[in-house]
């Protein structure tokens, strides 16, 4: 079983207008809402595989009610740790006429000493029962800076691989004391962490520090993957056109079921392309055209550099 | 006990930021949620100036869950029919750097007949003990075109005075329906819905399809208040800068309770203008500043025009 955790969740709710016009009213009739975040895009994208998996987080508030029911839903397991504070919500508004977006993210709650020990020990549990631990997404206001480090460390310790997906200094303390099997920035994450847009000298610098392997994804260049002595890198074989939301979330979710699996690295990585582009071309974020997948899978090529 | 009824109640949430950008994606740090809806603002009203009130409406899902836990934390009496389909919300997002805002309305709930007959026996439950009823606000998605009026003539049956503030055609069906004592369209709602922007003509139009009398609010102009034979009218004294979302609802409150007490038209004008200024003067809809409100009734004519 693959365990996510999603340390910071969030409802996304979607409206789409005809037209977005600013600094007025305007009425919606286009709205469409979904347990999200992360580690639950990466959770809802195995469950559509058919692999096994667990999601754990934190929810709180009537927002937190939302999330639970759409997960029942949605027949992903999860197990949530209540918070007193209120989870947040993530509205998008889509512009049809100008084939374009505005996001507000809530910044999300509070979160209290007590309840973020609480978060670990519900990990430290469903650890027994772990192939791999995901830890995806941006901590919430107040948790400890070190706390995806805190969540890698609890599975280093039994020996189970941990793909970590943040970015900053979440990003650089969760290697540091996680020392996790694998991270996935993007490239912009990468840069803004360690200064370099290399893939290869930012990802020798990341498994300098801790890391196991670095994946860098590169949107529509597709992704590069690095150990200690290698690299490799895939590109999707065709231009694909849709909703890059969860595309990276999609990545994470074959690169943690190949860690699962024992694949190596190469095969790792052309399923993380595939499965990838498979999610842009689907309109929601935690899904993919199932389709695309299985065509890109055949004619994607992984090179060494 | 002065009943109000909110037949699309709304959960208002608003996001202050110090810059909108448009089709970027942002975090939002200062989120405020409470429950709205124009019948809530008047309850809310009413209670603020200690006047025994009772809120009646609908709501459903998890939405509908933080509307009544927020009714319940400001001690406001309400009556509310679950329904199967979740309440709406309303997003406000107030850009600090332009001083202005924009808002995305959810259309609301589908209300299934009977969703919509329990409204009705609920409200006329809470009309044994009812001094007035007041009827504020749109009616949802697939609720009855004469909604309206059919909740005015429950209160006219039994010799109840109905206040009526709602617009368009769903203004025209109350009214007709209805026969309320009072309606109060803003100056706007009466040129749509009458073809004139003269609260006079408009005014008595009105009376002749059933209205007892016609309150018509002007903005930062004041109000006119239209009978068979009688018109007056109050402009505050002074300019109020300030929010004026639920400056109607607090006029509409200071009219049902001059109803409830049996003062004239124009003391209910009057007080229905000063408490409207002091509404604005308030950063939140549904509540008012006490000090502008004593201070501009002392002050504040009423003309006959």
């Amino acid at each position: 079983m693959i365990v996510t955790v999603t340390p910071n969740i969030a409802l996304d709710i979607t409206y789409s207008l005809d037209s977005f016009e600013l600094y007025s009213s305007m009425r919606v009739y286009d709205v469409a809402e979904r347990a999200g975040g992360k580690g639950i895009n990466v959770s809802r994208v195995l469950h559509e595989l058919g692999i096994s998996t667990m999601a754990v987080g934190m929810v709180g508030g009537v927002v937190g009610a939302a999330i639970t029911a759409d997960l029942v839903d949605s027949n992903i397991d999860h197990r949530l740790v209540s918070l007193a504070g209120q989870t947040r919500r993530s509205i998008g508004i889509v512009d049809r006429s100008a084939g374009d977006a505005t996001v507000l993210n809530e910044a999300g709650p509070q979160v209290s000493a007590d309840e973020w020990a609480d978060l670990l020990s519900l990990v430290r549990e469903q650890l027994v029962s772990a192939s791999v631990l995901v830890i995806s997404g941006s901590l919430p206001p107040a948790a400890p800076l070190e706390g995806v480090g805190q969540l890698a460390s609890l599975a280093s310790e039994t020996d189970i691989p941990v793909v970590v997906d943040t970015s900053g200094t979440a990003l650089i303390a969760a290697v540091e004391t996680g020392k996790p099997a694998l991270v996935k920035p993007n490239i912009h994450e990468l840069a803004d962490a360690l200064g370099t847009s290399d893939p290869v000298a930012g990802g020798r610098d990341l498994i300098a520090r801790g890391a196991g392997a670095v994946a860098v994804s590169m949107g529509a260049d597709g992704m590069a993957i690095i150990t200690d002595s290698q690299a490799w890198r895939a590109r999707p074989p065709e231009f694909i056109k849709g909703n890059p939301t969860g595309a990276g979330d999609a990545s994470v979710s074959a690169l943690a079921a190949g860690l699962a699996e024992g694949k190596g690295w190469e095969e790792c990585l052309r399923n993380a392309v595939a499965l990838s582009a498979a999610a842009v071309a689907h309109p929601q974020a935690g899904s993919f055209d199932s389709d695309v997948y299985h065509r890109l899978l055949d004619i994607t090529d992984v090179e060494e550099f």
